[in-house]
């Protein structure tokens, strides 16, 4: 794609495509997404391999350190990260204000607010200024606290007490835990790991690329990942899979599949939990978690399999070269409803994810001191214009 | 600047210059800064103009709504911004807890928590669904209550009760005001309000560019803003007047000038309140606000005028073709000092009026119903490796 040079300044202005679509930004030792092939990694190894057959913790080491933990170092990191579940007190005492003032907003927000007490308690430690290790440190703290943090806001929105982060749980089975209170079945805790471990980064999506443009000025890895959070609480940036699981509820039953994917198709609408920015494939994500989700079985499994086999078919008779395929959105749900998570904590279940990820990425751009600052084209009136008086 | 394709995918991806430096990401009609001729814009007028002939209403309303307000629409937008000046009653309540367990950290952490908590009372709304004029609503809410918010937050830190806002001020007069509980001598107020007029927007920096990213997908107001307030914390950001002030300090007194900048430039520091990344000119903003400055007169003016006529001397002597010219930071912090402005409310004050130009190019971004997604190139080991058992 040949980029246009526009006007006579100096040096000669470069017109990036709408959206940034296709410009490289960086380089990256964190991992690819390689769209054509329905393929994505962390670090050298394929993520769904990871998901697979690895732990939440070893994951975390991986993306953040960049190597698998041996045993040695698998105990250290699991018990230090275990340590950092619990809030600073001054937080603590906080959130009760915080989840009465946002009752009724998005967890999201929330969480953002929550965070951003959590980088405002700890005092402003530029990133830039800080050694690599002290921003690791900084990282492992956050990303340990975001569980506690949006277990507890749900918790005190449903006029319930916080449960206290148990250091013997895995990071899964202790988010589950202080949701409900109540030591999860392990089943459930792997599979929702096996979520976590499959949405843990992503390419630089725009949450991602926010994090990192905050990072280019040496910001504080909290302020990061406000930011984040907040490009990901945009409708247009996905990660909500609730709104997949919706599609099954309006669908009701598996007869009726077929008239209203019709119908949405015909209304214009689009079908919720397919097609992606990235895969022309189906979606690997998806794979791993119809796998999980198979692993269950029962009746909601056998209409999710049903509804996605009859979209692909009328998607492709309907809307053919399109390439729509099923995303991570729609089994994420169904495996989440599956596994007891209320859907208002869909999508903060991915920020437990998503977290490490954004937070390996900031570091990452952390080390290049140039900071990220793009031009614009000026297409108002001619200026200057006299002001009028 | 030719741009280099990579590798083999499709579309071939483009490789942007580090830090996105040139490159075009979006037409906007608020304005422009022309480095080369030291000159910058909002809509069709000199921004320095508009600093020395209108109140800061009058620019807020060019810059939010496309016009300079007649005199009906002037007085409408005046009643109206200064009605939303007080601040939801839940988070107001709220604010207390806030800086206790943010006290310590900078005002900009407070003023993140704050903010994001207002937008979590409100609720999420998505900008990307609402019309225009529910956006802009939204935005003369925000940046009406962010004095209120910054100096509340001022005053819980110093011990002190809140002060209400008072509708009968103007925007700058009633931020001094609610800062010190006394009605500020009308020549501070003027030419605070000439600095916050100067501070409005500054073209794609990486506060204002993280602001359009997170709109880019669709968050609301407050979600964009929580990320350009944690872009301008970061050190290489720029926007923190007390540092050049804190130069004056150092400096002492006027004899020791010379031997000052002498061993700052040969130990390699920067000078602080000196450089750009656009302007190759002297900065316009400082050209203004050394006017205001000199309307004062006084030691300080008269010691600032004599450090900027030695560091403008040495550094063409030392730095010869460097062009490093004073910037907007030198004489904002000798302007707001003689105003009586504490130093830690430097960088907040000139959030108060930068909060009006990046919800303006929030709006803007958001009629683009397109997210901004760049690419990375994965430069780690080749993947997949099989992962080790």
């Amino acid at each position: 794609m040949p980029l246009q040079t526009t006007d006579t300044r100096t040096p000669a202005p470069l017109r990036a495509p709408r959206g940034l679509a296709g410009v490289v930004v960086a380089d990256t030792e964190l991992g690819d997404v390689r769209g054509e092939e329905g393929f994505y990694h962390y670090r050298q190894y394929s993520a769904v391999e990871l998901a697979r057959t690895r732990t939440f913790e070893e994951v975390w080491h991986l993306v953040l350190h960049g190597d698998l933990p041996d045993g040695e170092q698998l105990a250290d990191f699991t018990a230090r990260t275990a340590a950092l579940r619990h809030l600073p007190e001054a937080v603590g005492q906080a959130l009760p204000a915080l989840a009465r003032a946002g009752a009724g907003s998005g967890p999201l927000a929330g969480l953002r607010t929550a965070l951003s007490l959590v980088g405002a308690a700890a005092g402003t430690r530029p990133l830039y200024d800080s050694d690599p290790a002290s921003r690791r440190a900084d990282a492992l703290a956050v990303c340990a606290m975001v569980p506690t943090l949006l277990t507890a806001l749900h918790r005190l929105g449903e006029g319930l007490t916080p449960v206290a982060p148990r250091e013997d749980l895995s990071h899964a089975a202790n988010y589950l835990y202080m949701l409900t209170g109540e030591e999860p079945d392990p089943a459930h805790a792997r599979a929702v790991e096996q979520y976590l471990i499959a949405a843990v980064d992503h390419g630089f999506n725009a949450s991602t690329f926010t994090g990192r443009v905050i990072a280019s000025t040496g910001a504080d890895l909290v302020a990061c990942l406000c930011g984040a959070i907040g490009a990901l609480s945009g409708p247009l940036h996905g990660g909500a899979p609730s709104r997949a699981l919706q599609a099954l509820d309006a669908i009701g039953t598996p007869e009726r599949t077929d008239d209203w994917i019709r119908a949405q198709l015909a209304g214009g609408e689009r079908l919720m939990g397919f097609g992606h920015a990235v895969y022309r494939t189906e979606d690997p994500r998806s794979r791993l978690l119809k796998e999980v989700a198979d692993g269950f079985g029962g009746p909601l499994v056998d209409f999710a399999r049903h509804v996605e086999e009859r979209a692909e078919a009328l998607l492709a008779e309907l809307k053919p070269g399109r390439e729509l395929h099923i995303n991570v959105e729609f089994y994420a749900g169904v495996v989440m409803e599956l596994c007891g998570l209320p859907r208002a904590m869909f999508t903060p279940t991915f920020c437990v994810a998503r977290t490490v990820g954004w937070s390996a990425n900031i570091l990452e751009q952390a080390q290049d001191a140039k900071i990220i600052r793009p031009s614009a084209r000026y297409v108002g009136p001619p200026a200057p214009q006299p002001v009028p008086r």
